[in-house]
C-alpha cells in the first residue's frame, strides 16, 4: 500500500478515464471525490454513502427519470450535463412540483477526457444550483472503448407537490387554450446545425433551461385553471399535443401563424427538411389552460424572461379522432400526426 | 394518419429496436405501452405522464442511483434487469430504509431484440414486485448500432427511513464486529465464467437478490446496534471495508478462515487468478455491529434464507493507517488494499 491519500489528485487537465475508474476501487474513489464532489459539492455527497437521506414533509411527491445520449456532447447553449439537469428539473416542474433533489448516473467510454467530464460536471452543478436543487447521489460506470459514445447520463429528479395539485392530461376540457412559452425548435436545430457543421449566418442556440421559475409565476396566475403542462422535447410540439389528445380524448385546433418560430430556425428547418413543430425543445413548455385564466397566465409568461415570446396558439376541441389540426396561414388545414419514424436521432 | 391505434402491437417475438423507438413519436409510445407497461404494470405508469406522483408521510427518505452495464446481459442467476432492480433496492435497504419506488432509464443499441428486452423487463417487474416496490417512471433512448453495447439500464430508488435511524460508516467503533451475510464472490465469478465460457464442473450462479427482508430481520434483532451496512458489489469485500475504514477512521482485522467462500468459487478464482475478497457480490451485505448485539444479529441472519451462510469475520480496531488486515490460516497476516486497477470490468 502506498502512502497515497484516498483523495489522491486526478490529473484533470491531461488525464483520461480508464476502466479502473469504474471498478469500485481507489481510482473510482479519486474520480468521484476529485471531480464530481467538487462540481456538485453538497453535504449529502460529502458523506460518501451509497445513498443519501433527506427530510420530507407529509404530502405528495413526484419522481421522474431521463437518459441523455445527445450527440455532440457540447453544443451552442449547453452540453449533455446542463441538458440533463434542466431536462429532469423540467419534468418535475411540469407536474407543478417544486424540484428538490437529483441523482446522476454516468456511463463513460474508456478514453474520455477528464477535462471534458469536469466541464460537464461543472455545468451540472451550476444548473442544479440555479434551480435550488442538489445532486445528492450518483454512480459511475466505465465501458471499453467502442462500447459507448463518449458519455451517457441518466438523471432522476424528485420534488414536492402543493397540496391537492394534480395536473394531468385527462383534465383538459373543450374550449381550453393551448399556450406555448416561446419559439419552437431551437434546441433540435442547434444540435442538427452543429452536427452538420452547417455554415449558418446566425448561430442558433439551444433553449436548454430550467423552467421552475416560469412555472411558479404561471401557477400563481392560473392556479387550478392550468390543466396540464408538458415540455415538448423529443417529437416536439406535435408529439406532445398528440399525447395529450390521446390521454384527454380531445382534439386540438391550432393556428399556424400563431406558433412562434425564430426566422433563423425556420430557415434552417427548411434547409434541413424539418418541420419546427416536430423538432425538440429543451426550455419550452406547452400548457393547456382553462379559457377564463388563459389571458392572465399568458401575461404572466410574457413578463418572465423565459416566456417573453409566449403565445396562445389554439384550443382544445371535441374530436373522436383525437386529431391535432393546424389551420394554415393560407386558410387551409392539415392534420399534425406524430412522426412514426425518426427525424432527429440523439437530440437529447 | 393511419387508423392504427396508439397502442399498436409490437412484434415482440421477431422485432428489433430501431432509432424510431427513441424518437418521442408513435413507435416509442408503442414500445413503452406494449413492452414496459406490460412488464411493470402499475397505476402510475398507466397515467402516461412524464413523472409520477405518490404520497409520503413526513420523515426521512433516501435516494440512490446505479448504472448497469454488465456484460453479458444474461448470466446464471439473472440478467441486467433483475440485477438493476435488486442492486438499487439493496442500496436503499443498506441505509436501513424501506424501498418504495424505482425509476428506470434504458439506453438501447439499435438492433436490440424486443424479445430480449421483453425478458429483461419482465425480470425487472418480477424483482420489483418481489420486494413490494413499484417502477413508477422510466425513459427510453436508442443510439445507433455500435454506439452502445446492447443495453444499459440506470435505476434510481427511493425509500423511507424509520424515525431517527441514521446508519453511517462514521458510527463504527473499536471492538465492533464485522458480519457478512454469506459466501463471497458468487456474482463476479458467475459473470467471469460465463464470459470466458469456462468449462466448469459446477455452474456458479450469481447471488443477485434483494436484501430488504434480510435487513428487516437484522434490524429487528440488532436495532441501533447496527452501525452501518453495505453491499460489497464492485471491488468486493476489500473495497467496502476500505471505504468504511476511511470513513470511520478505524482499521479492520479479519480472520481469513472465517470468510465464507464456496469451494467452486474458490477453485474458479484460483483458475482465473482472482481473490474472492475483491470479487463483486450482488446479494450479500457487510454489517458493522456493536459487540453486544452481534450474536443476536448473526443468529437472525442465519435463520433467514439469504443469510444461512452468514459469518462473523472480524472486528474494528484502532489503526491510524486505516488498514484492513487479514490474519491468514497459517498464522501470518496481510494488508487488504483496494485494487487500484481494474480486475473485473463491467461486472454490474
Amino acid at each position: 500500500m502506498s502512502g497515497k491519500d484516498y483523495h489522491g489528485k486526478l490529473d484533470v487537465e491531461n488525464g483520461r478515464v480508464d476502466l479502473s475508474h469504474g471498478s469500485g476501487g481507489r481510482a473510482m474513489a479519486q474520480l468521484i471525490s476529485g471531480l464530481f464532489h467538487q462540481a456538485f459539492g453538497n453535504e449529502w455527497l460529502a458523506r460518501c454513502n451509497d445513498q443519501s437521506a433527506f427530510e420530507v414533509a407529509a404530502g405528495r411527491m413526484v419522481m421522474t427519470t431521463d437518459g441523455y445520449v445527445v450527440s455532440p456532447l457540447f453544443f451552442p447553449g449547453g452540453n449533455i450535463g446542463s441538458l440533463a439537469v434542466h431536462g429532469t428539473i423540467n419534468d418535475v416542474v411540469m407536474a407543478g412540483a417544486r424540484p428538490l433533489y437529483l441523482s446522476a448516473s454516468f456511463i463513460i467510454e474508456e478514453g474520455f477526457r477528464f477535462s471534458d467530464l469536469g466541464t460537464i460536471a461543472q455545468s451540472m452543478g451550476v444548473a442544479a444550483r440555479g434551480a435550488g436543487v442538489y445532486i445528492i447521489t450518483g454512480d459511475t460506470k466505465v465501458v471499453e472503448r467502442g462500447k459507448a459514445d463518449g458519455l451517457f447520463i441518466s438523471t432522476t429528479g424528485i420534488g414536492v407537490l402543493a397540496d391537492g395539485l394534480d395536473l394531468s392530461a385527462d383534465k383538459a376540457r373543450i374550449g381550453d387554450r393551448v399556450l406555448v412559452s416561446g419559439s419552437l425548435g431551437d434546441h433540435g436545430v442547434a444540435i442538427m446545425s452543429t452536427r452538420q457543421n452547417a455554415a449558418l449566418q446566425v448561430e442558433i442556440v439551444s433553449d436548454s433551461a430550467s423552467l421552475h421559475d416560469l412555472v411558479a409565476v404561471m401557477m400563481a396566475a392560473g392556479g387550478r385553471g392550468i390543466r396540464v403542462m408538458r415540455d415538448p422535447t423529443r417529437g416536439g410540439l406535435a408529439a406532445t399535443l398528440n399525447e395529450i389528445a390521446h390521454q384527454s380524448g380531445l382534439g386540438f385546433r391550432l393556428q399556424e401563424a400563431a406558433i412562434p418560430v425564430k426566422p433563423a430556425v425556420a430557415a434552417t428547418c427548411e434547409l434541413l427538411g424539418l418541420d419546427p413543430i416536430h423538432v425538440a425543445n429543451e426550455g419550452k413548455l406547452v400548457a393547456i389552460v382553462a379559457p377564463d385564466v388563459a389571458d392572465a397566465v399568458l401575461a404572466a409568461m410574457k413578463a418572465h424572461p423565459l416566456g417573453c415570446d409566449a403565445a396562445d396558439i389554439g384550443e382544445a376541441v371535441a374530436d373522436d379522432h383525437k386529431f391535432v389540426q393546424l389551420a394554415t396561414s393560407f386558410g387551409g388545414g392539415r392534420i399534425v400526426d406524430w412522426l412514426s419514424g425518426e427525424q432527429l436521432p440523439r437530440i437529447c
